[in-house]
């Protein structure tokens, strides 16, 4: 099979999972001062956010691997399959970072670790899926976009808000870098971008 | 990469949006008058029935948008994505508005800002994208949509009410108005419907 | 534009409702008697069944009408939103029905007809949808389909569990009859189906 | 009608149905002991890894069939959707096995054989789905593949821990094995990507 309905499956995983997290955005009920208690729960848009971005840039990155991928076989549906169980995941270490971000460090510190260890399994199985069109520029750019999160693990035993700084800073990063792989620029914009 | 996948998941997002709204309509628990607390919880079919016309009619627009672009770089899809951001949020505060539209007025007041706001940031990124195909009157359309939610920010300072029937308006004039941008004019379908 | 792009979007508006669907089988928390508990909740899969069918036999019949169309112009756009509206509505409806089942009549009278009512008007709008391509036999179809749940609107003031057999009659009758509507039997299939 | 279509409603099913096990994963609200919270809960993680493969294999399994599938009656498209009611339904009973591992076996084995049913209903309906296109390897594969939950079911009776057993067993042993349907081999991709 070619790499049609394989698209339909990855775009469906991602486009779910960007919208399942609205599903933690805070609801407070009967709230008498809703907006303290909106404001109070600040760590939830800054998780909603650099979680939207994180699986946001991805699909991007992983546009480009599909574009760089001649033919499928089932040794690769199965290795997108553990990619996107990561994918899929991503709402529930959001979801918790948020509820904890606010009590004790050492809860706030297991969620970071949760949350960072995640985003490494992700970053493996990337990794993992880009050495199937045996592209090695891709493979290094998702090892190396996982590895950094074993950093961020090891500092949440310092202080867990650093340790999501780093998360977020990751996102923001692979939002502005520009990667060399493929199927990221395959045809000319007709007009020129002046935004 | 052609517009092609970049549709799947813009379609994606904007299915489980409209789908999403069902989660927030009234189930309440054992009502021995249910009844009279269904019709209690009219603010939620209204909110309901605004964002669904909303993210609908968005959804035609964005249309248009799309088939006046012929090619799509990676700053493209990031201000896709930024747009999706928020229309992937619509759920969140069109919950919010119903739960406290029957609460005191300092509550609803600060759900009339949030819809209103994400409903503004929706409009700019919107707004945005459009800037990419150089379709001036796209963009322009795009933003006036956008930017008569900050008098619905301003008049909820007034009544929460009255910002909400500005959202209503907005969006029915959306619907009922004709646009003049490229894509949504009638065209006869190639024979094959594979499209 | 084609009916290509409106077909990801219906077909998307169809997959979240058939599977959001699952969202209101009964999970009950800690329970002693858990099969008891869940023989108990039988309505529950009477109505998840009944609203199964239903949406997969539209999905069938709104697919036939989507390959009589041959361009789609914004009015056609704004009646597909609709008949998604109602489509996308179907799971709540469907909760409260299975709810409030074994409770008191009056209670059980109003998911009734809050059912029908919501199957009413999905059946009227896909009979608008349908007269856009013109196409006498099916808008007939659509409108007695939807029309029947007049019926069971009636019936429900004299027996809430007649009103939701109707309800099932319905579904059963269309996905066993054979339409004529095109768009169905397009190409043979390419071996006799002795299944 | 050609598999076009049917394949958006079906991967659209697919990946809701794998993204919605993750509403199901443990949230505890305002632990102080998150940790320990969080590993008493390792059969959610059990139940979710084997379900998701469950799912993942299914699809990629599925998709082989459509493969073979020539043309497309109506006939088909509701096995396939009695197919798709048994993909839909498996977070349900996964969010059973998961809250149920822990507690009395009288419970945990309800929840076994629901699971277990669940499977074999989904392999049956997916076997009788492979007699349309009257390739016997497959529907025989799909046969197997069910029938095995029967005993699944039959020794939840003596072990609920063995028959889950069984069933992660049958994931990965579907995961590991390469079956001779059709679709499956490797072949390159057209040039064009834009399946």
């Amino acid at each position: 099979m070619g790499p049609g309905r394989l698209h339909a499956l990855i775009d469906g995983v991602f486009a779910i999972a960007l919208t399942l997290l609205v599903l933690d955005l805070p609801k407070p009920a009967h709230s008498a001062q809703l907006v303290r208690d909106l404001l109070r729960a600040w760590p939830s848009y800054v998780a909603y956010l650099v979680s939207f971005i994180t699986i946001g840039i991805l699909w991007i990155e992983h546009h480009g691997m599909m574009s760089a991928v001649r033919g499928i076989n089932r040794r690769f549906l199965e290795r997108t399959l553990a990619f996107l169980l990561f994918i899929s995941i991503i709402p529930w270490p959001t979801a918790l970072a948020a509820d904890y971000a606010n009590q004790s460090v050492s809860e706030a510190r297991a969620t970071a670790v949760l949350y960072a260890a995640t985003m490494l399994m992700m970053g493996l199985t990337f990794a993992w899926g880009w050495r199937y069109p045996a592209f090695p520029a891709g493979a290094r750019r998702a090892l190396l976009g996982g590895l950094v999160y074993l950093i961020a693990i090891a500092v949440a035993f310092l202080s867990p808000t650093a340790s999501f700084a780093i998360d977020a800073i990751v996102a923001v990063y692979f939002a502005a870098s520009r990667s060399r792989v493929p199927g990221l620029i395959v045809r000319p914009a007709p007009a020129d971008d002046s935004g």
